[in-house]
């Protein structure tokens, strides 16, 4: 059987599966990905066995690389507890999104249900294979999972560890699927997959990403990047803003809810950036600002253009002074990538002006960007952050792999 | 200028109008509508004078093309009519959709917000210039229109008195758009500028829809065709379904929720079909049925395969007798386009079943699929009907034209 053939009996099994699934009692989802953690931690040495063999053949990859590939007893069990936590959540299908009656006599009921056949391409993080398993699963849908080639042994022990618990529950084989081939044409192929497939999720590189929605014919949710600003604004508690700046930027940087660009109000930057700056260069951060930001930082590097809209992921940061808040909110909506940005301010017009006029998908007052996560968020989980303005804005979770259907009940009627 | 660069500007042009439209008050959006409203009356003669010879150079086209690209002074006020129920619809931007505290003290609030900048290319109905223009302005999108080209002039003429308004308001001239070139070009130029564009609705026959998804880097939301199914359970009241599946197939048979196939379960089909068909025949339906059905309808011609696909849009019908519920499922999941389905029955476990396990966007329970409206549903309005399984399913209106993005509001939060 070719590729194609082959790609395309797996997807037309994931979208009979999704008929399945869609139908499960939570308590049925609920017992299967109870049994798909254990079975992680039942298969455990055969997964630390088939990771060895892809850490070995990625041997002259950097080591960052190397750490995300890396599975040990830890990573297993935190594998295992997530698919735990998944099975705590609240489930989102059959929740009553709204319902009322029309003139015709009609109940509408608008219900939350599975979207259907999701498919996610990734890089080689072999977590990533259980996790979206494990919430496409609870959400009602079936998955397509497509991982770094480099991680192919890991997942395809993982997914055998999976699919065991799948299998005992008797649920469809075309539940959880995995693609078993490193041909990157399998990607092209998949993606062609419109008939069976409805939603494919890039996780990875805005390369990747680009190259999943240049060739796809499937709706796709994309994460292009996180170029994050805090504003700091003339009516800011500056000891507040001092501790938010430096959190967004050095708690984690790299992340893509870290800050990558600073911007503050021309009239505190006298009074706030040498400070600021002096932490920040403690830490390690590499400044590059505007001219005014070099004048009082001599260390600082002019930053270009591009500087402004790059996500660096590192210990650099760009520092921008603006005249006002309107420069500020002009100066994200143009340079950053909607994902979160914030204002440090206690003046509520600046405040709400901010909130409402930046596009992004996550807008703080007086608080870090560092929160723009699922978990932070209180969702329990997350198996991505958008920035597109379709579907879903932000954190992703169960809810966000759902969709509706109008059920609507009659006892009769016709169109006049 | 070449087209290229004209294009983007338009599209660049409408990314900024967006950013103020986003803001507006539904007090200014009201007065807007209105006085497009006003305008289209007002421009009533040069409107009609560019229709005019919009429909001489269409004059070989047939009927039915000339008829939906024709205006006169009832359609033109029909445009304004909408216009101004567009501005009676409650506002969608800003609603507070859900609110919640985190654990480490924020405060989430999810509001309802304006998409950005919205692109609709259409086939040549001209009232679907004014139509969406209204629709977009209220919801706080930007929008770009590209409308058949036999209509161009009509178009312009539309876009002229309708942009006399947003000027008068003083909005910025990116608010709404019209592409002034017949070049199909255009479209393909403008399917890549996802830059500045953030979703794409065609509105027109499959062709274009499957055109539009080829090519189109740019989100897409999409209506492809209508092959809806009545179900006539063993538990229905036959009186009742042959009114709902006659009224289905004949109060309008060349709209996408018009009945294409009728499913009958074999204890009732020989008591329930010939009455039927009878009345069908009466009404000139022809029928194209399965072995069965063409035993008790002698004039029936025998259903193929293709049959059971085919949006007719037309007095044709396909007609099949199932053994049980899970048949009809099963049928309507693969062979219908996951729009609208009714069962009959006055059985409560199988309409339950029914309504769960359909897949599509409107689920019946004792009604006509005919209900499958913007209007009907009580959304005032509708801008298409999604067939897709992301962002929107169904009648789409106002709301669906928005998305949400996140305020969150802190004290000093910082992540641990």
């Amino acid at each position: 059987m070719n590729m194609s053939n082959e790609l395309e009996n797996i997807a037309k099994g994931a979208l009979t599966a999704s008929r399945v699934l869609a139908n499960l009692s939570t308590e049925t989802k609920d017992a299967v990905l109870k049994d798909m953690a254990a079975a992680l931690l039942n298969n455990k040495a055969a997964i630390l066995k088939a990771n060895k063999k892809d850490i070995v053949a990625s041997g002259s990859k950097p080591k960052v690389f190397i750490d995300r590939l890396t599975l040990n007893e830890a990573r297993i069990r935190q594998m295992a507890d997530a698919l735990l936590d998944v099975a705590k959540l609240r489930d989102p299908v059959g929740e009553l999104i709204r319902g009322w009656d029309t003139s015709s006599g009609l109940r509408i009921q608008k219900v939350r249900s599975p979207i259907g056949v999701i498919a996610i391409i990734y890089e080689s993080r072999p977590n990533v294979t259980a996790d979206c398993a494990g919430l496409c699963l609870k959400s009602g849908n079936s998955v397509i999972l497509r991982g770094g080639s480099e991680s192919l042994n890991s997942n395809l022990a993982i997914y055998k560890a999976l699919n065991s618990a799948i299998q005992k529950h008797g649920l469809p084989g075309g539940s959880i699927n995995l693609i078993k081939t490193r041909e990157r044409k399998a990607v092209d192929i998949l993606l062609k997959l419109d008939k069976y497939i409805d939603l494919v999720i890039p996780r990875g590189g805005e390369e990747l990403i680009r190259k999943v929605v240049r060739s796809s014919r499937i709706p796709v949710i994309k994460h292009y990047k996180g170029i994050c600003h805090v504003y700091v604004d003339e009516w800011a508690d500056l000891n507040m803003a001092e501790k938010i700046c430096f959190n967004a930027k050095v708690q984690r940087p790299g992340v893509c809810n870290a800050m990558e660009s600073m911007l503050v109000h021309r009239d505190v930057a006298v009074r706030f950036l040498p400070g600021m700056l002096k932490k920040f260069s403690e830490a390690g951060v590499e400044i590059r600002g505007c001219p005014l930001t070099c004048k009082i930082a001599k260390s600082a590097k002019r930053a270009t253009e591009k500087d402004y809209r790059t996500e660096y992921l590192d210990l650099i940061l760009s520092v921008k002074v603006v005249e006002d808040l309107d420069e500020a909110v002009a100066h994200i909506n143009n340079y950053g990538s909607h994902h979160s940005d914030s204002i440090v301010t206690d003046n509520y017009d600046e405040a709400l002006k901010f909130l409402k006029q930046v596009d992004s998908a996550c807008v703080y007052l007086n608080a870090s960007t560092r929160f723009t996560d699922g978990n932070q968020f209180g969702m329990g989980a997350e198996i991505g952050i958008s920035t597109d303005k379709l579907h879903a804005r932000g954190p992703m979770a169960l809810e966000e792999l759902t969709i509706y259907k109008y059920m609507v009940l009659g006892c009769g009627q016709v169109r006049q």
